[in-house]
């Protein structure tokens, strides 16, 4: 069972339980309207040992900071500001001493980075394997809100970086290479908190998520949520290594957005003047209803059957 | 680590960082006030197999129903309606398929119950063992929230129903006797919510707390919250089997609550006249500073160093 299947399964199960001013599920977060004209969002991943990390690639802290950091994308990606988090901790008999303490110090140190309270939890001993499961809280204006469902024909298809970074330290952690920039990248991924808070205060963007399961897998998500499809010109994708890397890789945790085409000049202009760097531009998005990102080289469509990162 | 040593570390570690609207931690749920005179609610519940349960003794569908009673049960303790839970699931390849869907199930089936949507989620696969994390979501107007620290020198103690049926069962259990009333109760326990709701309303009613670890462990939360103590007349206590069990056996998820003296008869026959039964008086808050019980039977004081039940 994918997350993707898992989501799908639950809106059949689920569908007639009334959602109680919840909007419905296939964002990055859930959505409650809260009366003052904000909204809370919500989300949560769980991370296994063996799965998701091994504890002989990455330290405690790095562990512990990336539980955190994946949860934060995820709000950020809505547009929202990360306002509390709660943790379960599920602890082996060699993890509960040290070992989480050290865990502890590494989500401690992102949370004061971004001001992020720990409001709730639970531990519980495990008899195989430390688990981690982290919920992120989010408030935002109401009208700030970023949704993969709202992609329009003729917008411009943006994402905030270079692609590939995470699949290939985790090539270099599978060969043994711990500590290259790219390894360590994928250990402890930086979310890009403040850029999606900023682009959540922009009209102009529409739809928004975060990249974690690869720019293929991922950007179908919007599509489909925003029944339109895509054209991509590959030679504008920013590549950490190759194309393929880029495209498929997992984890990069950078946001991929759209917005209105006639705003994009200003927005990259105003983004680079404040956070150092501007987001690229890799396509547009197009009325296809077949909810499938069509791949170009140079101005020539190119075949490409690119299967996004899946753990499970 | 107990959750309580759990707790106490959290707020030490995380104290310097702003609760961003956040009440404090230590109450079954963390608390935020969202600006039109309610509050939302949070908790969690973290379920390991081998742990908390295991599968040759209870079904798919009894877990499934029992993650959610546990959860929903904290969001009712605080005199909160249960608006939402999200659901994390690590699944072994032996459970992945049927097992997930009969848990699926149980889970769907209190859900319906209490029409509470599933708003999110996340699932993983697991090398050795299931495990299983809820959040619940609960909504509350401000002034029905119950703490634990609102307990009022002069109060009357009071609890929702006999004690210690989870405790016999478990027994039942391991003494390989899966079906017995007792063991059904264990597997599937029902959470007071319609209950703590009706109390929530109640302005006489001050701190309240579902029992989970045992009487004599969960009061003294109530005692040190308040800086209060408490007479406890042992007679009082309604006992499924013995007070040795009700007083110290876990799981039990009935409401212990306290409330002004001068309104308890009026209070109990409301009760019973919505419910059926009425809440049992089992003893007096007082202001020792001590913030442990002082244990009675028949008017006279007796030794008791009973420590609640604790998985880890």
């Amino acid at each position: 069972m994918t997350e993707f299947g898992f989501v799908e399964s639950i809106k059949k199960m689920f569908g007639e339980i009334p959602q109680r001013g919840f909007e419905g599920i296939g964002d990055d977060c859930a959505v409650l309207p809260v009366g003052d004209g904000t909204a809370l969002v919500f989300t949560t991943d769980l991370l296994v040992e063996g799965v998701h990390f091994l504890r002989s690639a990455a330290s405690a802290a790095e562990i512990g900071s990336k539980a955190l950091a994946v949860n934060l994308s995820d709000v950020a990606a809505m547009g929202a500001v990360p306002v509390a988090t709660m943790l379960s901790l599920a602890l082996t008999d060699d993890t509960a001493g040290a070992w989480a303490e050290e865990f502890m110090c590494g989500y401690r140190a992102r949370s004061s980075r971004w001001s992020v309270p720990l409001v709730g939890g639970d531990t519980s001993k495990s008899l195989s394997g430390v688990m981690v499961n982290v919920v992120a809280i989010g408030r935002a204006r109401i009208e700030c809100l970023k949704r993969r469902s709202a992609a329009r024909n003729g917008d411009a298809i943006l994402v905030c970086g270079a692609l590939g970074a995470s699949a290939e330290g985790l090539k270099d952690i599978l060969n043994g290479d711990f500590e290259t920039e790219n390894a360590c990248i994928h250990k402890n991924p930086t979310p890009q908190i403040e850029e999606g808070i900023w682009l959540g205060g922009r009209r102009e963007v529409h739809a928004m998520m975060d990249l974690s399961d690869g720019l293929a897998s991922d950007l179908e998500h919007i599509l489909k949520a925003s029944h339109v499809g895509a054209r991509i010109d590959t030679e504008c994708i920013p590549c950490v290594s190759d194309l393929k890397t880029a495209v498929c890789g997992g984890e990069d945790y950078k946001l991929l957005f759209t917005m209105r085409h006639s705003a994009v000049n200003r927005l990259r202009s105003e983004f680079a003047e404040e956070f150092g760097y501007a987001p690229a531009v890799i396509g547009t998005i197009t009325k296809s209803q077949s909810n499938r990102p069509e791949w170009f080289a140079d101005g020539k469509p190119i075949e490409a059957d690119w299967q996004g990162f899946t753990h499970f």
